[in-house]
């Protein structure tokens, strides 16, 4: 459930101390904690437990041959009258870049292809309806360096780029929607860049993108050197196995972003990120998990693994010595459901694929119950708002 | 830091399986992952964990004798140039109703005064300088009966009740701020109810008060048979020690809400609250948490303990039999920060003071570091939700 594991630290010989890998083994709360009492904790901080899926054997097994990690969690709903159970499985993958940044782009960015199809395959054999990548999946997470050569040639046509087709070979040989987040590069409007999700429907056919609402300007992630606050607003996919949107990264820290994806429909809220150790630890079973509950639906953060080297040192804005990667990237993405319980994590260090089932009725049927919607009071909220943006806003203190 | 412990399950011979106090005692994580692992679990599940107050001995055998429990946590921030560190303690209170709920009304009202005279009395000797109790602290809270008498008797005027006079004499005695959450008997307005925070200056002055903005249908919960959503908005009180707002109770499941109290400028934002273990725990730990993150502020979730025993049986709306009691109140109280860090809980079954020392210019600096106001593009937001409640709204729905 905790996955506190040792692994590859990266090729620096000198990670900061609070990126480090940790150097204990898997499952700290498993190997402690007595049976007994396990599944009261878990209850406590988890929520409880979703139950594990039965996967095939051949998935277990290609999934060990190909080094990464493969979990299966189910999670339930109530039976309905007169809907029939909408049962989805979601794949949710997370990796190391397979080669060192500084090797030609095009092998590279083939080097990812492969990696993502052989588990895209296994996801396959996992009944996956419906799989998505981490943030900018095709490149290493080069923001950092504020370098543009070779970086911004991982850009690509969301519409036709060589990484959209290969989604749409893989979409449809599996019957599978495939949510691909890279760089984009738009011809369309002055080849400017835009940190975006391309979606793809079962068919292969693309269904559309959705761009990154809010950019950070935090330690390492200097991502507006790079593109800026998208403007594709809060679309959702309705595909053949749920409607889904794609929440990327920094947006994670945004109820409001969260919130629009959720009134536009979407059931399970993709967010694809990548960040590291010392930065948003704190946050990250905090924030998506919370969308979950305040939005009543599912949502899936990823994260990738590994840490990345740069040839060139670069200092972060923290009055640090120049150095040569950014932080340990911890994994741990995991699924939350309406209902406030979630997944344990993928490892903090390994490559993995986390396969949810999730019958999506548990949406409407937690809405129902909890009722945050009806009780949200939505008019006040935007009057309000729209009052606070005012340059001149007079806040509502009283004081002695 | 998990609290998990034994404790008295209240008058009823046979709670609900789910809601009956766990049976095994306190510290499941202390108790049970070796000193090396344990800091890094808590790294992991609480980002971290605050330094431990030293309270004066006087305090702690206070606590004991008076069997409650008394715990200190302090959150740190960096030195600036320009700003003195601006150290504010604050308590939070929860405890059990004293007596049984059949007794006459005045003497469950003095008998709960006594026990929160002798508690805010070991605040004082902590050193603190805001106390907040919990919800509707004055009476059990009943509002699962929906029975009207003797119940609406608990009401009392925010302004001039005995419990307010209460409040200002313990302000005025310990030089203390008091937030004082009561069920309001609203004269003005033709006596209507209402769920609300009286906030008490230090100097014994009546600041004003603030009113339940989101009122739950849930369960047990059926608070609407006594009062609506109130219209006091967003107030904060600025205070000698820091600018204070109160979120109450199902407020917490409202991102919004929270946010409209930090957009007018709160630092420190309680939420008293009355919430029991088969409802609401997978959710406790993660709302208040996301809020400190989202608005760069501090949280206090506070809970009350106990199991309250009523006469008359009644139905929950879930199918099952008429009962006495609604459930047991987890207490587990905490104080989250804005750097998403938190303190343990208290108790889930004990009365308990949380004293929490909080540097408040961590808040501006987190915010500087993460800049979620900045990036947080609320006008589009405000424009966004303007359009999503119109009553024929058209989604931004993408289909193949």
């Amino acid at each position: 459930m905790l996955r506190i594991e040792s692994g590859n630290g990266g090729p620096s010989p000198t990670p900061s101390l609070r990126d480090r890998p940790a150097k204990t083994r898997e499952g700290s709360l498993e190997r402690h904690i007595p049976p007994g009492e396990l599944a009261e904790v878990k209850r406590i901080l988890y929520g409880g437990e979703p139950r594990k899926l039965d996967l095939p054997t051949a998935a277990l097994s290609a999934a060990q041959e190909k080094d990464f990690e493969l979990q299966g969690y189910g999670f339930e709903a109530a039976l309905e009258q007169l809907r029939r159970p909408r049962i989805v499985r979601v794949g949710l993958i997370q990796n190391k870049i397979p080669l060192p940044t500084d090797t030609a782009v095009a092998i590279q960015v083939a080097a990812l292809h492969r990696r993502i199809e052989e588990m895209v395959g296994v996801a396959a054999m996992c009944g996956v309806n419906i799989v998505c990548f981490q943030e900018a999946w095709t490149m290493p997470f080069a923001f950092c360096t504020r370098e543009k050569l070779p970086w911004t040639e991982f850009a690509e046509s969301a519409e036709d780029g060589p990484t959209t087709k290969f989604c749409q070979e893989l979409a449809k040989k599996y019957n599978m929607v495939v949510v691909s987040p890279i760089l984009e590069r738009d011809e369309l409007h002055g080849g400017i860049l835009w940190n975006t999700a391309v979606v793809i429907s079962n068919s292969g056919a693309l269904l559309g993108k959705s761009r990154k609402n809010h950019i950070p300007r935090v330690g390492d992630f200097n991502e507006s050197t790079y593109y800026m606050e998208g403007n594709t607003g809060h679309p959702v996919f309705q595909t053949q196995f749920g409607t889904i949107a794609v929440n990327i990264c920094y947006g994670r820290h945004h109820p409001l972003n969260w919130l629009m994806y959720s009134m536009n429909g979407a059931e399970i809220i993709f967010n694809p990120s990548a960040t590291i150790g010392a930065l948003s630890e704190a946050l990250w079973p905090i924030e998506a998990r919370n969308a979950a509950i305040a939005n009543h639906c599912f949502t899936c953060p990823i994260n990738r693994v590994g840490t990345e080297y740069y040839k060139n040192a670069f200092t972060s804005g923290d009055g640090g010595k120049a150095h040569h990667e950014l932080g340990h990237f911890y994994g741990s993405s995991y699924v939350a459901a309406p209902d406030g319980s979630r997944t344990p994590g993928l490892s903090r260090t390994q490559d993995g694929l986390l396969v949810s089932e999730m019958d999506l009725n548990l949406c409407r049927q937690v809405s129902d119950k909890w009722n945050f919607k009806m009780t949200a009071r939505y008019e006040m909220y935007a009057e309000k708002l729209a009052e606070a943006i005012q340059p001149f806003f007079i806040p509502n203190i009283i004081k002695e």
